[in-house]
């Protein structure tokens, strides 16, 4: 008999072409079907996950659902995936779920991380940005609630425009600080494609004092190439969460501890 | 005029063949000097390292030292190094010392941290020991009291047996958990070849009650193969800290954060 599975992952991107499976590249999606196919030998199932993630972009817990039929308990299952996977994937749960559950579809809100750091460290590359001037986060705080609410993000993207609306409700965008870390945690309904890693791109921008806050509120109203420009890279960027129903986006206390080794 | 600068570095091991130069492979000692000469333009110098570690482990604060001219201060050294190195070797710090400091001869004590999990982790792997069962701490600590002291570490180290004594003091074990983590601290004046790896080894086994506390006392003492089959991956094996003079080696409060991007 099927049943429905809700998974929750976590994976460093590093080595992927991204969450979405492709021919010839190696993906997240890829790695886990594979797995899951070992484990269940089922053949006719498909992964969906909550949402894509680029290529080197991290999950901290990403979403997904599926449909097997087994007879392992959850706790076995989710090991035996686990001893399937190479070591950069991780099923931190497995719960069973509603034949009605879409992780896609009924996913109300997305929030992600992104780490930004001001010390070079032999340790954290894959997972920050590092930028050596020092940012001034106040400046960047203000331009933050510039991009808060609900706004047109077409110049922030590079999906197809007309294909689907470039309008989004960002919820909240928080900018905080710890040692030589900076963290960007952006919470809203949905995203899209790189639209927060341009963000995070114009907001850096804003710290080093390149762009002044009301230069942030006109590249939502008008044609620019310069968010595009400034596009930070996948590897500070986590998908922190996502929530379903009225649940809010659970929020990490901290990151991988790029700090955490200074004396 | 030749100066002579100490150096503190740190380094993620995983990708190199240990610290010390070989011919054809990559080794973190090799690096830096191939960066030194790229900011320097020396060519007749040598870098020497407090000690070597072994393929896969890391460095919180390996020290070295080497006689250069330059003329750049030492910030701007420090980070024309850096720029000339693979993210994954950085160096803390540069600083001007005596002819007379050599950063092997005049060390006097060593630290290293081992870091175990019970969790298995997408982002941790390169950085621990991932052990599944349960370990008992409380057997581990009173182990690690028997091996504590002056004791001879011949069935701990591969080093030739005659080339040099292989009684060495150790003055601190500790054992110390943090969630899932488990720490493991050794410091002495100075470690046999892949004595630190193989007294975690023993160290687990006996957390896992595969061997008692009486056993760890008798492989001090009789011809055993035990340790070297119990040896512990390099991957989470940290060189802390080197101390010179009087100074006790420095502590780190904890390591990368392997739990830190738990909810």
């Amino acid at each position: 008999m099927y049943m429905r599975f809700k998974l929750t992952i976590e994976y460093a991107g590093t080595r992927y072409s991204g969450w979405q499976i492709q021919k010839n590249a190696r993906t997240v999606q890829g790695e886990i079907e594979r797995a899951v196919r070992e484990v269940t030998a089922a053949t006719d199932f498909e992964l969906y996950g909550s949402g894509r993630t680029d290529a080197g972009v991290h999950a901290l817990a990403q979403v997904a659902h599926l449909d097997v039929a087994t007879t392992l308990p959850l706790d076995p299952l989710r090991e035996r995936i686990n001893d399937a996977l190479p070591a950069d994937i991780n099923v931190v749960r497995v719960e069973l779920t509603s034949h009605k559950f879409h992780a896609r579809h009924d996913a109300t809100a997305r929030s992600y991380l992104y780490q930004i750091t001001r010390r070079r460290t032999a340790f954290a590359k894959p997972f920050v940005w590092w930028v050596r001037e020092r940012l001034d986060t106040g400046a960047m705080r203000r331009a933050a609630a510039r991009l808060t609410g609900f706004h047109d993000f077409a110049t922030f993207t590079d999906d197809e425009p007309g294909e689907k609306s470039t309008t989004v409700a960002v919820g909240a965008i928080e900018v905080s600080e710890d040692g030589d870390l900076i963290l960007v945690r952006v919470v809203g309904s949905h995203f899209l494609w790189k639209m927060v890693r341009r963000m995070v791109g114009v907001l850096v921008a804003v710290g080093r004092g390149d762009l002044a806050d009301e230069d942030v509120a006109r590249l939502l109203r008008e044609p620019s190439g310069v968010p595009a420009r400034l596009t930070a890279p996948a590897s500070g960027l986590f998908l922190e969460s996502v929530s379903y129903g009225t649940e809010p986006p659970a929020a990490r206390a901290r990151l991988l501890g790029v700090e955490a080794h200074r004396p």
